[in-house]
């Protein structure tokens, strides 16, 4: 239960402390709340025992009130089930986006350069979208960081060189650095521009594999002035402690968006505050409502409380002070929790 | 009527997200309020039409309760007044900045060489602050960045060869790059430093011309502990999301003053919190009062009425907590909105 | 009385500005009511000049209710009293902590190359544990800053012959940049790791002697990822404005801690904020009690007093807003004031 509600996977800091913050202690009481349980970790873990894991998911789930979920299969491993297993068990609609360096790692190995690599990574995303994924996810920001420089095509293809052979020889391939990471993030910024649908790319913090100081998304600049991008749709995702820079980003150019994701639930009374921060300069228009929860179904039940009420508190806090009369925070709530989405990803 | 509250340029988000802020919706109410009409865009829109423009600018100024403004008037294009214009037909006392980049673009054509430039725009400055110029403004956050190096004369000379071509040419020139803008940010420092006046420069957000990357005020540091710089008095304008840092230089480094211009009013609530967060650092003696207003007269009473609440706000908190008394608050009070302008600027 | 709440040292500054901060207004007022004074400067320095040095200083160091003072004598210079004067006059229990660029300083002159100063450290820290030293403390930031690359031993060399004959010539030396003070930290990082005492690293704001750009904690990253750091435990101290960030890393770091100190008191409300933000994501197992109070004991009580009530209200705002418990939040108010600091420090 702890891992669930931490970015944290050194086994020492989840024995220790990970339990100690403010949102794994409001969790469980949350959880307690929905089982009808103890609100201690005992208590939740046994409760939840008695439930068949497809039934206890779509319990939680249904309880999140989520219309439609937008789902990216690559993260999970082996343990997780498979996309149309997924599809099957859980009672609420779904789509897909497409994890980028994911599909661009199974290509590898039958491509000769970076050219030919990036080709067949451009028809990979064509094909995914013509099968109904909605949007491409980028986690450059683990692999190469978020300062987006002109890649170096001669160290590109030294880089790729080292991998297919790797490939080749069977082991598994970690696609990483900014050579390679950023001439992908490139290519699909292009391609996701050309096929109308958004480019997701994590910013700011995640797992202790990332180093924060490359994943402010301010360094993704050229993906906004770029003609070339002119097409483009930038989902900002989690993006804390970075918030406003986000904000500022979706303030000014008109193809970026932006999530509190991850930050609401992890970062508890914090990450309300930063909600109430970014609907400073962005407009309601352009922030997303998503939690980022994957394999634990509690998280969705809490992220998606947490979220409303982090929207709602927002919102009520700027019509009691006069900022926005409530026909305005009603619809701006609106936008958020699924406005916003439909139309950007171009729900139906 | 969008234009005026948002830094955005792009038509796109524009026509379909720079209204759906909360500064703009505040915005619209405030001018309704005032001008007597729906709280609409087009409301607001046809009873401003009603007006005359000069009488139009200089109701909602007065309304601002502005008793003297420092104009920078080398942003605005063809469009606008000029200076003497402005002056004569604005009914508040007016004193001018000179905008330090627009100034140095005028005599590359008749300048042999960098140091050449240079003196002439030491000329220059000095003849402005002769005829009354109260202070230099910098843009160099939008034509270089911040993060400021010692300049490299050969790259600086190229440059420099290169700009004067274009010029003998009849071409218009833009002044960019580290070279000739850092060249010319320490001299104008030194020229402003021997004159007394402040410089002026832009930090943190603005519009989308510029990278938010390389707008930390922190970058200035070469401004506050070189010798050479000791008798200067420079004004960090605007500084979010970098305001915390700012505070920080104006804590520590006598010649550092701060405002939170164009955060406030264009984020809104989030803009009185950065108010507050400078105060934790920031003596009350060195944050000003400032609008960035400029083509819009609406702007002004916004931004005056936004910054005065946000003032009173934060002040008020901190009489409430205990922090100040109300003899002190009424006092950083008169501080931020006058005094600290009239001693920094020595105006009579 | 005005050098004790600020961190500036230019004596315009602290003439013109220092005293009409937040922070010194409330320090005031404090200090007066405890010595029954008028709260004015006048009358808080007459009022202390009636008591005998060590009396005044043991006085408001009670008030302050310190059950243990972990110090750092490595600051001062020839004014302060010596760590045995100190331990004798004051009745608190103290535990030291080694200052680690003084102590290293301190041995350049009797070693020939890097390696020999190094190993030399490492012995002059193994004894200070020894001999009863709980941690020690890097102004690395200061020095070098905190980008922390692999240093570079040709320079490295290059710069400790340079150090040393300045030593040999009877000059005061001063250890800085980065590959001398960045082979130092890596080497007390291991050395501190191995003997189980934390390694405090100064973060964030502090006097201008320091580029505040080049101190944010992500710098650090090496520390925390590296196997042969497995060990170390680290204190961030201060971490202003970069709190967000060190509460990031010490949610998915076993071995980081961190401090507000500093922040609390000098930023005044917004040091309060910092640590509710700091609350966000930061296990309360891993914030600790601190002031960085160092020559005058009036910091101690004013630091001491803010701090408990930045605490109080954070932790009471979050059982109000029904984050927390009331048993939860007096457990954390436990763990931040004493708790965490005994058993980092092993303290019995």
């Amino acid at each position: 239960m702890r891992r669930a509600f931490t970015e944290a996977v050194d086994p020492e800091i989840i024995a220790e402390h990970s339990h100690q913050t403010v949102v794994y202690r409001t969790a469980l009481r949350r959880l307690a709340g929905e089982l009808k349980c103890e609100p201690t970790e005992d208590g939740v873990l046994s409760a939840r025992e008695a439930f068949e894991p497809v039934v206890y998911a779509n319990r939680l789930l249904k309880k999140s009130r989520t219309g439609l979920m937008i789902l990216d299969h690559g993260f999970a491993g082996g343990e997780a089930m498979s996309p149309p297993e997924h599809s099957a068990a859980i009672e609420i609609p779904q789509r897909e986006v497409v994890r980028l360096e994911t599909a661009a790692e199974a290509v590898v190995a039958s491509c000769e350069s970076v050219v030919e690599w990036l080709m067949a990574v451009k028809e990979l995303l064509m094909n995914a979208v013509d099968g109904g994924a909605v949007g491409v996810k980028s986690i450059a920001a683990y692999r190469a960081g978020l300062r987006l420089r002109e890649p170096d095509p001669t160290r590109a293809e030294a880089d790729f060189k080292d991998l297919r052979a790797r490939a080749a020889d069977g082991h598994s391939i970690r696609l990483e650095g900014e050579p390679l990471c950023h001439s992908l993030l490139l290519e699909a910024a292009q391609v996701c521009g050309e096929l109308g649908v958004p480019l997701q790319i994590h910013c700011g913090f995640g797992d202790p594999d990332e180093d924060l100081a490359l994943t402010n998304p301010l360094g993704l600049r050229r993906l906004f002035v770029e003609p070339r991008f002119d097409q483009l749709k930038v989902v900002l995702l989690h993006c804390y402690p970075f918030h406003r820079e986000a904000a500022y980003l979706a303030s000014v150019f008109p193809g970026v968006h932006m999530d509190l994701s991850l930050a609401i639930p992890l970062a508890a009374h914090d990450g309300a505050r930063a909600l109430n921060e970014a609907l400073g300069l962005c407009p309601t228009s352009k922030i997303l409502y998503a939690t980022d929860a994957t394999r634990f179904p509690e998280v969705y039940l809490v992220a998606a409380a947490l979220y409303r009420e982090a929207l709602a508190g927002a919102l009520g806090r700027l019509v009691d002070t006069g900022w926005l009369t409530p026909t305005e925070a009603v619809e701006a709530g609106r936008q958020v929790l699924s406005g916003n989405a439909r139309r950007i990803y171009r729900l139906t």
